[in-house]
């Protein structure tokens, strides 16, 4: 033994160095730096690139970057509030990632670098809190025959305990999938946060696939790694409205859920403001809570093979006879704005109750990510 | 209603266009496209370049990309035997990822496109057969003071009976994290294909971070948003395998676990091959399986501040007293293959048996998948 520890010394230092530099691979060029007074650097190599501007919600638009002789592009923002910023690069017109930095998220067919800003109060960070379990799961999709992907978020304690939670149903946008919600979404750093501060109730999330042409984001179903064209057609036909009872059936059969409205939401953004707002009428009985972000009410042609978009009125008249809590959220900037105008001014009409949440800003994550902070401080 | 109904056909078609923009942002040019005959082809429009290279080993290496004149750079490569490949761009020196497709995955510090070629017989990707779950949750190091992350995969059936499951403590190698084997490793898909067919049976599968220094993988923990410069000294110091009863407490405390040696197997690649082989004589009557996939056994300077490497041939008197389940597999080009040849031939002169499995193939994760999906056929 003794003889093979002196033969390995040599293979293992060399080990080391490998290992060493696979981690330090990009040391020599730092970059999406947070500095101390919360202004961010970012550096790129490229002697031979002509120009290059960084792209994104980091910069506010469009910025051009400056290089020094050796061809080390270089832009520090101004001081930024705490936030979860996104960014790309323009390299002589090609968009690319920031390739000194692993930190990207895909956003329905692009992938981003992502910064993220924070302070005490930040809730989109990792804290020193109890976390919740994060599940990517697959329930059997009765109506289209398939398996279905879906993401799922316990609460702190739920492995330790025999106790019994309410359910958020949270779903994404078009385009979106059961990932949107916690990647760019941050719905499990935001629970978890609001969660250990005591502002929320302990509470499910639970986050499926609402594209039923599809069984999971790109990349995680039996499409393989293509990225999905999915007509628009099919995304909001009510075929995904028609069916969630057995999403409801699957949680309730899989999870220690509370099987009454009263601790059940459905809730989402855009689409699926518009999937919540639709479930939500056809099904009084099953959800006490409803929730609409920067959503979606009526469109044109609204087809559907089942019932779902008929008799809206007597659907509206006896959802609000059971009182239910429902909060309509939207930014002042939102295109979908006017839609939501007319929709509360319908709502208001009819003496039909709900909470209206109006921010700054646009069709944007950065606005859902608030929303959902302040929305699950009002639940259960 | 009808009025809403009317006013708003303008602002769902105009959403409608906006977000099939958004799904078909890069459908001019297909890249990473597979093509009947199991070619690739890959394609960047960029105009300004005057230079274009593929790199990795979905084309076994470096090769140069062509140009049109309108700047549409291709390259299709040799039809290719089922397997999971992975490139990056190089664009006048700068190394990118492949911004026209979504498939990336992280290996440490760098990332990568990736691509999935699949015949039936594949075991990596997706298919039409029942999946389990994958957790991301976090348990309680006592050691280290700190919440840590862990992944988690739970056989399909696992929420819908009361059966208990074997477990595998499934480690990763120098630089990686819990992440490593979900991403590179394709652990979940390959579980789910091997316990489908009947070759593997139903177990749940921990994998930890096995650096002590970080809570988690790069964004997910307390650190925020770097790549952590893990001191190569601290991964291999002993204080992992010392502390590793806390994972198996955790899991057994969290998890319906069959809580006998023969029915835990710990297995590891390069570093955490030398983790599992430390922490399986350590521990001989916790694990009856011990695995090391392309391993470390021993290193100079075994400092430990406890017990971990001292009397070591004792300790394998004593583990392998208990006719334990110990498979060696490595690459005849893997850099460690002489160090390995060593311990295979302290074992043999000491009458110790193991299984060993030579591939060829280096210190790379094709061969790692290859042996996670040989192993997990011979365990409980």
């Amino acid at each position: 033994m003794k003889k093979i520890f002196i033969v390995l010394a040599f293979v293992l230092s060399a080990m080391s160095i490998s290992a060493q530099q696979a981690l330090n691979a990009r040391v020599d060029v730092q970059t999406a730096t947070v500095n101390p007074d919360r202004s961010v650097t970012i550096q790129l190599l490229a002697p031979k690139a002509k120009k290059v501007q960084i792209d994104g919600d980091l910069v506010g638009g469009v910025v051009d970057m400056k290089s020094n002789k050796k061809g080390l592009w270089t832009y520090t923002t101004a001081p930024l509030t705490p936030e979860l910023y996104t960014y790309r690069l323009n390299v002589d017109g090609l968009y690319i990632t920031d390739p000194g930095t692993v930190h990207t998220v895909r956003d329905i067919s692009r992938v981003m670098n992502m910064v993220l800003i924070e302070d005490d109060k930040s809730v989109y960070g990792v804290h020193d809190v109890p976390h919740g379990t994060v599940l990517s799961t697959w329930y059997s999709g009765v109506a289209t025959g398939q398996r279905r992907r879906v993401s799922v978020y316990l609460p702190a304690g739920y492995f330790e305990s025999n106790k019994r939670y309410p359910v958020l149903y949270l779903l994404h946008g078009s385009g979106g999938d059961e990932q949107a919600w916690l990647e760019l979404g941050r719905t499990a750093q935001i629970l978890d946060n609001q969660i250990a501060s005591g502002k929320a109730q302990p509470m499910i999330v639970v986050m499926p696939n609402g594209n039923m042409s599809e069984d999971a984001a790109p990349g995680q179903g039996t499409k393989g790694f293509v990225v999905p064209d999915i007509p628009a057609e099919h995304r909001m036909d009510g075929f995904f409205e028609q069916n969630f009872d057995e999403i409801v059936e699957w949680t309730d059969g899989t999870f220690r859920t509370i099987k009454k409205a009263k601790y059940r939401a459905i809730t989402g953004l855009s689409m699926g403001g518009y999937h919540s707002f639709w479930i939500g009428i056809n099904n009084p009985k099953c959800f006490h809570h409803v929730g609409v972000f920067s959503g979606v009410y009526f469109k044109e042609n609204m087809y559907s093979a089942s019932d779902i978009y008929d008799n809206h009125e007597e659907k509206l008249a006896t959802f609000f006879a059971q009182k239910p809590d429902m909060r309509i959220y939207i930014g002042d900037k939102d295109f979908l704005y006017q839609q939501n105008v007319q929709m509360r001014a319908y709502l208001t009409e009819h003496n039909y109750p709900y909470i209206y949440t109006e921010s700054g800003g646009g069709h944007e994550w950065r606005n859902w990510r608030n929303y959902l902070t302040d929305y699950v401080t009002h639940l259960f």
